[in-house]
């Protein structure tokens, strides 16, 4: 319960459900004086609405937000920044007919247990349209982070058995990549509508969402997130880690399974003579020579670019018959309703959102940080 | 800041360097009426402690907490449990030859950056010391959850390229093992001084872990983790599903760099026919044919066994000099100072660690749930 | 910032500003399963609603909410509840001939020093309009608490230099009346329309009303708390007493100074021998004779009626003309804009508020409660 | 539960009982840098130390603290600092007498409903002894803000029915005295046993003292808190109002039973142009030509001197026999143990408690608005 919020400082709670009259977020904790508005976050959103990409699911919504409060004159006055999504597209009916079935892979047995109630409906909060909320909040922080020159991005680094990084470095493992690669798929993945890093493996994902979607089944993926212009000092010791709040970042989006920054389940495999970035002379600060530690130690950024990776599981809603038990506990098959929204690949969709909660960690981060010293 | 508490209903804080006159950590939170003692955390303690096995570091101090406040009698009161343990083994004074310089791996160089101190001694609160104040924690929440039936293990799943589950499952991944392996493990782990969960990779395990040693080097590993007898419903919907809470407490552990629940990042792979779950009857309450989620559905428990995994990356500390820089950033080469403290892989003494957060997010969840229905 | 929010499980947060689209509350944390509707809200709305009473401002607006999530077929689903009230009354020009002037005794002033903001319509987040979102998440505090058996009510206890508890005990104080007292005055509040706990102070609280008004001025006042079917246990130990939530709760309306709970600053001058509350057995359960507590123990309820007070100072807002300063520091004469909005009382609109507040403290510290015992 | 926590970036948990080995204080969030020492802490603790005047209660403790982790070299690190007092003077034999009775106006009765634990001891988490943990987190503080000029103060105002600053005013309300008057009233109070404003109440304070502690009878009294230097912009709107705060850590101190800001309940019965403060041209910031409000307008700092009280009841405890029920139900007498501890007057010693949670609430409310503007 009340558990709907993410951040300290920098706040914002996400709430709606797919099916009713719309969706919000409400960012609390945003400092005074930054300049934002609905046009630039409304092209945030456009990224991961559905119905932009071949790639997604078919749904139809414009998902443009409206600035409810806490913007005067176009700049942030320190109130709470209330935004609302209008859900155009939200016909329930056709989920009636499985009113009475246990969804698998689908959070609504579990919601059941937990609440007594059963909404059969879209998904209710484990809908991948809360995420929107998530996308708008980010935009806000991007434009905070933007004001001290932090940057953060994230691509499809992984869609069922390709892994792009681990193409480009001729490894299985996709991990911490230079930063010249991580520079250049950022920029490639922002006008790919598959998020790619580059073309070849922007062909090579799309043959897979294809195939899978051509099979009435799904495939997983994985997300690489980056970020640039990090100070050094960015996260706390402990409990507060820059890596833990990333790793709670991502494994609060819906269907992520797995995360990892630097060389991540890579280094369980390394020695320490092979894992250790040492450090060297930089422009006006001291770097590492390597950064598989993935741009933090200890917990608090270093000032080499952060980069991890979020594992997402095939979606699990798919186009095929699978058995399963109706509310008495009998046998049932479902079959997902003949024009039921349906992503073939749910890390596609989840690029933006990763990106949207690495900016708003890192805008949390960079505010708790002005409290590190006397 | 104010980042060395965990948890929300049962919250510890944890204080204390390696080199000061003592650790400790205090819990707030726990409801009145738990049967706790002094022995039954210096136990767990014991298990965590440097010096009880030939795989870990030869630090010699017995670990033993001393319960200050909070217990009455011999149970819990519903006040603060505040516990210390006594530094006996803190001599700083060989550090001092590497006072000056950045130690490649470590966060001294991050501290710095963000505190504008240099404390050049065992590692400040980076020190896998403060983990022995979580180990007694997850006692407490040990006893809590076993009021009701839950518990929670860990073991040593992969130590550089041999992984235990793998070997048994005779895949590459370590995801998502049989409950069966997952009972034997925890209970082979329990008496193996090196958390293995069986006898070959108890062998495999030591083998690489000493010819590092050897070499005067060091190797990553991995953790498992399981808990068993969990109701359905614990962990909320969103930013607070229990698998985003594990997440972050195993990212909060020094030199985690990775996690990942059920199939983890091997699920990325699959396809959605292949990946769900399907609901079964099962004895009272439904279940699933498969685990591939590893025991929660929209991060929420679904009755089924919990199980994932903690990458952890080798020890920075090696006996080889490694370039680095002084603080004046002139290069210079570290060398760790004779008979200093040096675990080869630091993911054996984590098994203790990564089993109490296990247990305290569990303990958390478990009395949250308490607030789910009117 | 991020100073939105109240409460810890029944927690909720406010957005919105008087001039702008809409205001709204944001409930996180109500369990699944409570019975909640627009018209219930609705209702408890207009009690606090400008227009509906000689009393108060005139603005006028139907203040009805809309309930866009966390309703499913009339009952709660555990997900957030957002509610929002459109503005239809919000011209602010008016306004910009005084907007280059420090407004006495407002908080545009300290606005504009934190923030760097001069927002000079209606208050920004500083407008009593904010209050409705408390009335509002108050409303579902009370569904919740009817579970139970527990109910609060708040009326008007003094406005300027009357004092309707005072007047009844014969004494100059208000504290600590009797039960039956305290339930007379909330059944007779409930259809008051200045709130008032009897006939006789119902005239005098509107004369004294009338007679500020007819000179432009204001007068201030005092709110009177009260709870009943609480059961000993809820609040807890220090920092959270139940009384220092009460205190903060009350503290955070606009325009409230004081608080007191029992005999509150009354006690300061009593001898203990006349102060403690004696325990005598009661049906089913200790009580004590008296309750000059206020029905606490050390934080904690006691089952006695929870009884205490919060003073409100003269509204700000006046029809005199005030000398002030403009924004560049040059004196200037502040006058209320023809056909602003005025309360001649605040303490009479603040009457649903504190009730409110008082009901989503006890909503949090009942929920809180559930995990004190294993 | 978790309830032994106060602040958000500047954090403080008291722990330990009165019978125990120690209590504590963990500060988590003190920035680093910070010049802190035992001597300085120890300094504050003795203010408020029994044993140290005559007219507090005779245990007889040194109070004197060890710093345990936090500081290295005389400065904070950024880490948590943890505190321990030991428990010299705890013998709990005598209490055994009463072990079965409820004490009135004690907490004993609601601890035991609330956690079904009777500890018939000194008062459990209730007792004062709890508040020493508060003053060394205050003399923290203290030093935080000494850094930005912010000093604060707290001294008696009244005692039983004798209030100093209703006798230098001729009225019968303390509110919101003269900057001057508070100046010299912090002074004085710093060197008074008693913590008197002034010689006469000195006096007066101290004969009511002596006649209730003749009478075995206690008295109640009010404590008034004072701060100066604050910047304009401290303190947030709405729920985390710099008033609402001060309310909570007032209302959190055992025996407080009331709090108000600047004129307080007095401002209840002004008018409105009786009660606004004008702004004037101050030296290079505006000023108010009075402070009724305290110096808080709507929430925020507004840069005069900050001003309130807090009533204290009467010490329950008196040696007087007292009609009561022990476990059972059935009537029987209480009388204090021979050699109890008794304060005659509990408002004396929770004069330095009063001001340490005085800074607590600046210290985090000056790092919390580090974060209100980008």
């Amino acid at each position: 319960m009340a558990s709907n919020s993410f951040g300290t400082l920098f706040r914002f709670t996400t709430w709606g459900e797919s099916h009713g009259p719309g969706i919000g977020v409400l960012i609390d904790g945003c400092p005074a004086g930054l300049a934002v508005d609905e046009e630039g976050i409304n092209r945030e959103l456009a990224r991961r609405a559905p119905g932009g990409s071949p790639h997604v699911t078919r749904r139809n919504e414009p998902d443009e937000c409206v600035i409810m409060s806490g913007v005067f004159r176009g700049k942030t006055t320190g109130a709470p920044i209330s935004l609302i999504i209008a859900n155009s597209d939200a016909d329930s009916s056709k989920y009636e007919a499985v009113a009475h079935l246990l969804r698998p892979g689908h959070a609504n047995y579990t919601y059941l247990q937990k609440y007594g109630v059963f909404d059969y409906r879209g998904g209710g909060r484990a809908s991948a349209r809360e995420t929107a909320g998530r996308v708008a909040a980010g935009a806000v922080a991007r434009a905070l982070l933007a004001e001290v020159g932090i940057k953060a991005a994230a691509w499809l680094d992984a869609a069922g058995d390709y892994c792009a990084s681990g193409a480009a470095s001729g490894s299985a493992s996709g991990a911490a990549p230079s930063a010249g690669y991580m520079e250049s798929a950022a920029h490639y993945a922002r006008s790919s509508s598959i998020f790619a890093p580059d073309s070849v493996s922007e062909d090579e994902f799309a043959r897979r969402v294809a195939a899978a979607r051509d099979d009435g089944d799904s495939i997983g993926g994985v997300v690489a997130f980056y970020a640039d212009g990090l100070p050094a000092g960015l996260g706390d010791p402990v409990y507060e880690k820059l890596e833990a709040k990333l790793a709670s970042a991502m494994l609060s989006i819906p269907a992520c399974k797995g995360f990892e920054i630097g060389e991540g389940f890579a280094a369980a495999s390394l020695r320490g003579s092979a894992c250790n970035d040492l450090f060297v002379p930089g422009e006006g600060a001291v770097r590492t020579a390597t950064n598989r530690a993935g741009g933090t130690l200890g917990g608090i950024s270093s000032g080499m670019p952060l980069y991890g990776r979020a594992a997402f599981k095939p979606t699990a809603s798919i186009f095929q018959g699978q058995p399963t038990l109706d509310l008495d506990g009998n046998p049932a098959e479902f079959m997902l309703p003949e024009g039921s929204r349906h992503d073939p690949c749910v890390a596609v969709r989840a690029v933006p959102v990763v990106e949207a909660m690495c900016l708003a960690v890192l805008a949390d981060a960079w505010l708790m940080n002005r409290a590190a010293r006397v």
